[in-house]
């Protein structure tokens, strides 16, 4: 799809755009078999164009280590704990990608102009890194992250890269600061990884930047799987929509994020955990909070049903946590449930619960794994969902959440924990 | 509204969330009536927290005093010229505003978890101080950016302040930096000054940030109302929207801009200038680029309409170019030209042109000023608007842009242009 070739004062007039939101994964896929990434838009590999590559990792190790924070302790006055060290590589449209730096955690200096300040020109991943009872640490999966990472890089006009490079700098920077900030005693719990991507041009034009940082950091994040009674949802206020058709909710960008703030806040002022985005005049269920979200029902034929949004029309967020519960639904529970992914409405939930039908509910994300929702506040009523003793999730739940527990911590070995070399 | 009071285990449930979209603007309203900004939810005045105080204005000059440009000259290599010093305040939610700096330009420190980075909490304005040929500095209207930038910040959960008193911190940077930047002898020239406010909490939790950064710059910028031929519209993709009904189309946040991007990359390598954002199954036209739209039409009764898209659905923004257009429209042409908000499609403008009633057209906004449009291309075909000699504009356009032009290098003395004061 090589861009026509046009004069200064005319254009081509011959084929109209078809870079939409569904043309950006032909060109990844484009990119992906020519080899070139970076400024290459036409497929056609670029020689002086450096791609990323974490071969050219360099190391520069602090002088000042800190000490990890106790064990439960995951902020310090309001911010979040980092590891001693942090990767960056910037990009230019010119030059591509310069080598990857492993070096020590600190702030980063941005021009005031820079485009990410402006336009919101970011991207991120999340993935949390376990400490196995088995003495290993693991990554979950962390194939699926780096994919989605480029995905929402070209989506938000960042530039593209191997997603295979970024997840060896994950395993490079956990390799280093594993063994300290995740210690073999401390099996069981996680540290959470973040990659991002910002715009870093000081330009003002309003444009696709033509400079950017990947940065990967780690930090300590409280375990939010459990909370007590289980998750409180309130549906979203009827004139606010957090993603739309044609629009980015599928994608991991800051414009995702910023604008649902304000509701999210109020729901918990009120005493609620997450805002249950409703999509559509007929309120389809999409989202909890930045989380997917499921339900188990009876159908009025007495079937067992797992039921999510579909990704088809973008608008929601294809997890990790997602994909992996329907694939262990499918795989261990198909004698029992079945498994479907449609689009479903608050009424339908509203109805099977008056009906005696809705069995459990859940959200699924990095940040909230697998958490069991009790409660739905909808429009004035309380939708109350059976959720286990203390909210800590009914019976199908739990064994969701347990064969992930077992995967996440080597109790079970299996092909989504990706194991991060340490020296020993 | 209050919130309710909550306990740690329940909610509660009595009355739903009525802080939508369109209650920001009541909560605005609370807060100026109590006097009570920043971490203040409740409209009860807090003594311990700071206003933002431009009397408290401290001045720290450059001792590297640089070298303006050339004229016309508004990059160094891609990036934005800006001068010599720039305005910062820093709010956090527990002591509100420290007292504002100005201080020489240079990088901002960031840490890599800054929410601003991750969740695109920022919003910023966007306005032109010009030189007059009566030798003026003036700003034109900036009361009305500095009541947007009060909107946008709160719908993007960063804190309010009191609108006048950003308004006199711009006048005090300008007051400093226009008469070496915007010298006597560049009448008839402008620079842009940006008002910007980021997030700047270093937690990756996604939450309101409880600290974030004001500030205050001044660059050069092309001159962009007046290309060669007039300007080239593409229309959307079929599955992209740029905003919603819902959503945040209406404040000036970063959320808005960088996603469309993507398209406006492609549409300018196939030598168009902008999109025009269609909305819903219909095609509503709504925005070119991030300009507002409007299209010169006759009416089949043969009357003169000047048409633009309404605010009420707060799909698009509220321009202070495009209320300017409106107010002088309905003032100096009412007895030619009808003047139309209201929603109106791509297929009603494809059959004026057809009829032969399509009679001018124009984006409006600080960035491109009043722009004439020449071309529409849509799904394969062009529309083709009278846009004057060389594009320079038809008549009703241009009549309105020298009005303007007339206001804000002072050649017509008005209210809406407020003169800088300068030593001399």
């Amino acid at each position: 799809m090589a861009p026509a070739a046009t004069s200064q004062n005319g254009h081509s007039g011959e084929q109209d755009l078809d870079l939409t939101s569904s043309a950006v994964g032909h060109r990844m896929v484009e990119n992906d078999t020519s080899n070139s990434y970076g400024a290459a838009s036409n497929g056609v590999s670029q020689p002086n164009i450096n791609e990323l590559d974490a071969s050219k990792l360099t190391y520069t190790f602090t002088d000042s280590p800190r000490e990890p924070p106790e064990l439960g302790i995951t902020e310090d006055n309001g911010n979040s704990i980092c590891t001693d060290h942090m990767i960056t590589a910037k990009w230019s449209a010119k030059t591509g990608w310069t080598a990857p730096e492993l070096k020590p955690y600190g702030p980063l200096s941005l021009m005031p102009t820079a485009s990410v300040l402006h336009y919101a020109t970011e991207c991120f991943e999340g993935l949390k890194v376990y400490r196995g009872y088995d003495g290993k640490l693991r990554l979950f999966r962390p194939d699926c992250n780096c994919e989605r990472m480029l995905m929402s890089s070209v989506r938000i006009s960042l530039p593209s890269f191997p997603p295979k490079e970024l997840e060896k700098l994950i395993l490079a920077l956990m390799s280093v600061d594993g063994p300290k900030w995740l210690a073999r005693e401390r099996a069981g719990t996680f540290l959470y990884v973040r990659p991002t991507m910002i715009g870093t041009q000081s330009q003002l034009g309003v444009q696709a930047p033509s400079e950017a940082l990947l940065y990967i950091i780690i930090s300590y994040m409280p375990v939010m799987d459990s909370p007590a009674g289980g998750m409180k949802l309130h549906t979203s206020p009827d004139d606010m929509v957090r993603a739309w058709a044609g629009g980015f909710g599928y994608a991991k960008v800051g414009a995702n994020y910023g604008p649902s703030l304000l509701a999210t806040k109020e729901a918990r002022a009120r005493g609620f955990h997450q805002i249950l985005w409703l999509y559509g005049k007929s309120g389809e269920c999409t989202e909890a909070g930045a989380s997917n979200f499921f339900v188990v029902w009876k159908t009025r034929e007495g079937k067992t049903e797992l039921v999510t949004a579909p990704l088809d029309d973008r608008v929601i967020l294809a997890g990790v946590t997602r994909r992996s519960v329907l694939e262990l639904a499918k795989e261990r529970l198909a004698d029992e449930v079945k498994v479907v992914e449609r689009k479903y409405t608050i009424d339908e939930v509203i109805e099977a619960s008056a009906e005696g039908r809705l069995v459990e509910s859940f959200a699924s994300g990095t940040a909230y794994f697998v958490c069991p929702v009790s409660v739905i506040h909808h429009r004035g009523r309380d939708i109350r969902i059976p959720a286990g003793k203390g909210g800590e999730g009914a019976p199908i739940t739990l064994r969701l959440k347990n064969w992930l527990v077992d995967i996440k911590y080597g109790k079970e070995q299996h092909p989504w924990g990706v194991v991060v070399p340490e020296e020993h």
